[in-house]
């Protein structure tokens, strides 16, 4: 027996600022037929694919980026995209902003990725969990990493969803260089993990790791898929985006940590990849079989709350 | 300010279940003044160095394989080794099965690894904590992994030790396929992680694993380097050991996950490093500052007990 998927990764070339959701929404539908055409079952766009990576310009007023994020979805912008994804049986994962009002009254500012099944159902909306960067404007950096203060971490942690016939769980950017994720996703039998990235080649904080972003980047989606026996799909909004160079390099990894796929460009791009689910088996239930191998009871300082 | 220690792997070839402990010491101490010679402050012998890998082998009543163990450490057989190195004034870690007898009058069979400072004192004892394998006999099998017959696991965890200037921790060959091992070292402060393996080829479970030994080495002991910021020393016993081969690639890994040295044959080689200490915090102070960045408050699962 073999459970493929067909999973296409959608990567993105730069969003400009004055670029509108729907000259962007028609990439991505361009880049969904192809996919379709390819007998891809779902895409994967990247992370904040609808926009420019705007955390990294401060406003004074949050209030003043608003229209960066989205109040629902699907929403005028991207229903064409819901459509044509439905005309087309393929699913697709698709990163935004999210701002919600919830019944309080309250507002919340997320970094999503909503999940949407083959006949156009949603499926889940994961929010981003451990955000990088910084809270407040740094002004000597020659571009800011402002998603402290413009999203809010999840308090829901790591899910996985019953779709595409497996497991399916999401994480996005930083959240993939956090063993963590893909061991929270992992306990729960997660077999494909969808994660969209945007990451500057120039990290201020230490710019001796800007030569090494591309072997991070690989390291750690290839580990987290070893040590969890799943496929790992990562997908970049890559190039020169507002003058910010980001890494592409979008990639596809199965079970065994291999690389199966590998964008050649940096600009938008789909690479594909046959993924056979059962194929996780073969790491689940032998060497990585968590019941049987691993130690809870000596891993309690893993959730202590930081002593500082 | 820079904080370096000269760190030497010294891999070995086979230890055959004929080569007695005496003539095992000697290849040890040969190393050890190789290692001095080139300057090391630290050299790092494998997993059950003194002995042959003998879980390879089934005894209906486990005592008949109580040689294979030490009841002290050091202990007339590796005497020499200890007072070898505490003239050279170099330290080492070395891998040796551990036969205890506790207040109690019980008695404990631990894969462990000790660790001696330069003056000859030894800093603390490592117990394996992710034993592998299987716990009876499988005649089906070329050649048994019965480690959960032979050992305990640790009930202590992983510590980390002040020591060669900086914090340093202990893990034993699978331990280090599990991102748990370096995180629970990573929030002690972990700095130098210093591994014994043995490794053979063929994974009976899982033979498609085989030809990915190297690769699944390299990639753990590299991302888990990278994700805690510390330096990790991965030293083999390999080469052909009554009729397994075993893989050698011993390997050290600075804090940016880059591969330092690497063992070019399967047999008894010395690779060194020098392992400047301050590098850990170009990723422990920045995007690796757990304090700021991880999540605890959403990792609850990673302790629970399993579910089955």
């Amino acid at each position: 027996m073999t459970r493929i998927v067909t999973v296409g990764a959608a990567q993105l070339g730069p969003v400009q600022r004055d670029d509108d959701r729907r000259a962007v929404v028609d990439r991505l539908r361009v880049m969904l037929a192809d996919a379709a055409s390819q007998g891809c079952d779902l895409v994967v766009f990247p992370e904040l694919a609808l926009t420019t990576f705007f955390p990294r310009w401060y406003v004074d007023d949050i209030t003043q980026a608003d229209h960066f994020y989205e109040t629902s979805m699907p929403n005028d912008a991207t229903q064409p995209l819901f459509d044509e994804a439905r005309d087309l049986e393929i699913g697709f994962c698709l990163g935004y902003a999210l701002l919600e009002t919830a019944d309080d009254g309250s507002t919340h500012r997320w970094n999503v990725q909503t999940l949407v099944e083959r006949d156009g159902s949603i499926v889940g909306t994961f929010k981003k969990v451990h955000i990088p960067g910084h809270e407040s404007n740094e002004p000597g950096r020659p571009f800011q990493h402002l998603e402290r203060y413009y999203f809010e971490p999840s308090p829901e942690g790591f899910g996985v969803w019953d779709a595409f016939g497996g497991r399916v769980g999401m994480m996005i950017c930083n959240d993939r260089r956090w063993p963590e994720s893909y061991r929270l996703m992992g306990l729960q039998g997660v077999e494909l993990i969808l994660c969209g990235y945007n990451t500057p080649l120039h990290y201020a904080p230490d710019p001796s790791q800007d030569p090494l972003q591309g072997f991070h980047n690989q390291l750690v989606m290839s580990s987290g898929a070893y040590q969890n026996g799943t496929f790992v799909v990562g997908v970049a909004k890559g190039g020169v985006e507002e003058g910010v160079d980001s890494l592409a390099e979008s990639s596809i990894f199965g079970p065994s940590g291999e690389l199966l796929a590998r964008a050649t460009t940096n600009d938008d791009e789909l690479i594909v990849a046959e993924c056979d689910l059962d194929w996780c088996g073969q790491y689940k239930n032998t060497l990585f079989d968590f019941a049987r191998y691993r130690r809870p009871d000596v891993y309690g300082p893993l959730t202590a709350p930081p002593s500082n």
